[in-house]
């Protein structure tokens, strides 16, 4: 499928020098016409300059666009900040034909470094002339918001609404200071920035509640190093080109399956592509106390640096995993817990179990790594998906300079 | 000052071929007469069978002694473990001429195996034929304790009790598995261990008194990788021998700040031993909403993997610091704080600060770098150790296999 398959949306990405490497750099997503939008937003205090101007613009419910750039996060940037993220909104909206407060800006970088506002705005000038609905537009764009990660991020689904086929497309970005806890604005409140396009109508409320279901189950479940950044974001927008409208519970309920379809996707996305990451880990608690301390004792294992590099040299140092779900605070009965390491029951009922350590660690090797507590003591679940820590994390974060 | 200055205890470490490299494995401490104690234990839900043995022996607040291994850390072993540490301790209680209950066992290292009975056993026959006062025999049961440590830990303080000196002195193991929430046993409730000696005579009750202060404000406040351990024990052990008798508020008082002094000595310590540690990170939070507030902030800031990379990196790159207090959940408002690195302040009210990059980075070179963050909403503060997250990190534990 057509990265751009959503109807109704024109992008860009250009390259204007603010990142060292010379790579796309300013990235624009636009409706043909408006769409109805929701987003979430960081919840760290401190929160950056588009954040700030985003919570404001998307109040209304509805968007011309995403105007954005990389390298760079506009974050701990004080007044002058603040009135950068309004000037490229005002660009974009003056190149656009519509008001400022109908673009919604973007911002992921380095924290704590002005804006350069002279390649920033020859940047959107030069977006905003090259938007179009091809694959190469698409694309570019998609390079425009990449700082670390190593791959594009994408997804798709499509589902049928009253007999007319509606598209879902999502693109993101975020490799480090991954550990969003994104809430909605509007009524209530991730550096991952994720944009998601549907060509349905939709009314900014129902997008509001798809976004903010949605979002809990995908980008806030997914962690690299439990750093939640200053700048992440979700954006849904609804460009109605589909000519399809979700108006009743059940059409809901099917664009809810599909986002959380694209956005689980885009989370594993993440993942896999943390930085130094060589595998990812899915974390999967079963049958705990409360949903609460199911994603307690699932965030525990998933940010355990212990956890992290044993699955990094093929480990299945069970030990570590299991100590992880009982220093949490959550309800955990180690008697009653098992553990399962691609498969095979390497615990179970607080005692050692003779294992093929061999054969575990041959399939710890794999590409995706699924480590299954089931606690035994409830009905509730949660997933939590991370990455391996390897010493090329650490060349990455440590060389990385302000 | 000698290592076991404090008078009235006899040590004593021996290898018995538990540890893989033929390094002392077995290690006793025993007072002459007996000691009153007080000990402090992890908080994890997955705990050790030396953890349940020493809950229980450690109520009526009156020890001979203790007996340990490492090299295993006798944890998730079930009922064959448990009956394993009592073994432990009816055989040093045996050798030593006491009840087994008067013993507390402590045991570190790989979680999920068996003891090697037979060898434990013979460990502690020959340590307890071997049990001296001297300078060798202290350093000996200091190297029986230690697992992935580089480093020796102790420390000594010397306070006047009544006209009498009265020696207090600390001998802990920790490198990695750290992230201690230990609450004293009794009343209320580290892998550290930690075992603090003092010649005064003090009754157990002030004993839990003290050692609850002082854990709170010691091994609680280190994090090496924020993984808190199934065996993580504190112990202290008062036997009198000096003549001196902390009896009221005034001489408790001055107990417990020597008792400070010679923990926050050993916390720090287990910091800059940290697995692949270059250097120590001590986070200085001052004018916190609250006590509470000072701890959350403090600790995401040392537990956070890109704020520790940036410290192996020597780079300023304060961006990681204030987002990471702002992302904990603590009041906090970046437009009030100010961040000082080295002595340098690097961050004030929300915006960037022109300093001078080169030399701050020369200056994160040192042993021991101060991050001091004052929030300027409150009066309360919080200090962590914590150490800097190298490549060798990533190997140590990635290698560690089961």
């Amino acid at each position: 499928m057509h990265l751009l398959s959503a109807k109704g949306f024109l992008a860009a990405g250009v390259a204007a020098g603010i990142k060292q490497s010379g790579n796309k750099d300013i990235g624009m997503l636009v409706a043909d016409q408006f769409a109805t939008a929701a987003a979430a937003f960081t919840t760290n205090k401190v929160f950056a300059a588009p954040i700030a101007v985003g919570r404001k613009n998307i109040r209304h419910g509805v968007l011309k666009g995403i105007v954005l750039n990389s390298g760079n996060a506009n974050a701990c940037t004080g007044k002058q900040g603040l009135d950068d993220a309004r000037r490229m909104c005002a660009l974009a909206a003056q190149l656009t034909r519509v008001d400022a407060d109908l673009f919604l800006p973007s911002s992921t970088g380095i924290i704590g470094h002005l804006l350069p506002m002279d390649a920033i705005c020859a940047g959107i000038r030069a977006a905003a002339a090259d938007l179009g609905s091809s694959e190469e537009h698409a694309l570019a764009f998609t390079d425009a918001i990449l700082t670390t990660d190593m791959r594009r991020k994408f997804a798709s689904a499509r589902i049928k609404i009253g007999g007319k086929t509606v598209t879902l497309t999502g693109i993101c970005k975020g490799a480090g200071m991954i550990g969003p806890k994104m809430t909605v604005a509007g009524p209530r409140q991730a550096t991952m920035l994720a944009y998601l396009l549907t060509d349905a109508a939709v009314p900014t409320k129902i997008l509001r509640h798809v976004l903010a279901q949605s979002v809990d189950t995908s980008f806030n479940c997914v962690t690299i190093d439990n750093h939640m950044s200053t700048n992440d974001t979700a954006v849904l927008m609804a460009s109605g080109a589909s000519g399809a409208t979700i108006s009743d519970r059940a059409k809901t309920a099917k664009l809810l399956d599909a986002l959380n379809d694209v956005s689980q996707s885009l989370a594993q996305q993440i993942a896999a592509d943390g930085e130094g990451a060589t595998k990812v880990l899915t974390v999967r608690i079963r049958a705990a106390a409360s949903e609460k301390d199911a994603q307690k004792i699932a965030r525990a294992i998933a940010d355990s640096p212990l956890v992290k590099c044993a699955m990094h040299g093929n480990d299945p140092n069970w030990g570590r995993i299991v100590s992880a779900a009982g220093m949490c605070g959550a309800r955990f009965n180690p008697d009653r817990a098992k553990l399962t390491l691609q498969g095979t029951v390497v615990y179970r009922a607080g005692k050692p179990l003779p294992f093929n350590a061999a054969a575990v660690s041959n399939r710890l090797k794999e590409k995706e790594v699924i480590a299954d507590l089931h606690c035994g003591i409830g009905k509730s679940e949660a997933t939590v998906w991370t990455c391996d820590f390897s010493r090329e994390y650490v060349t990455i974060n440590a060389d990385y300079h302000t």
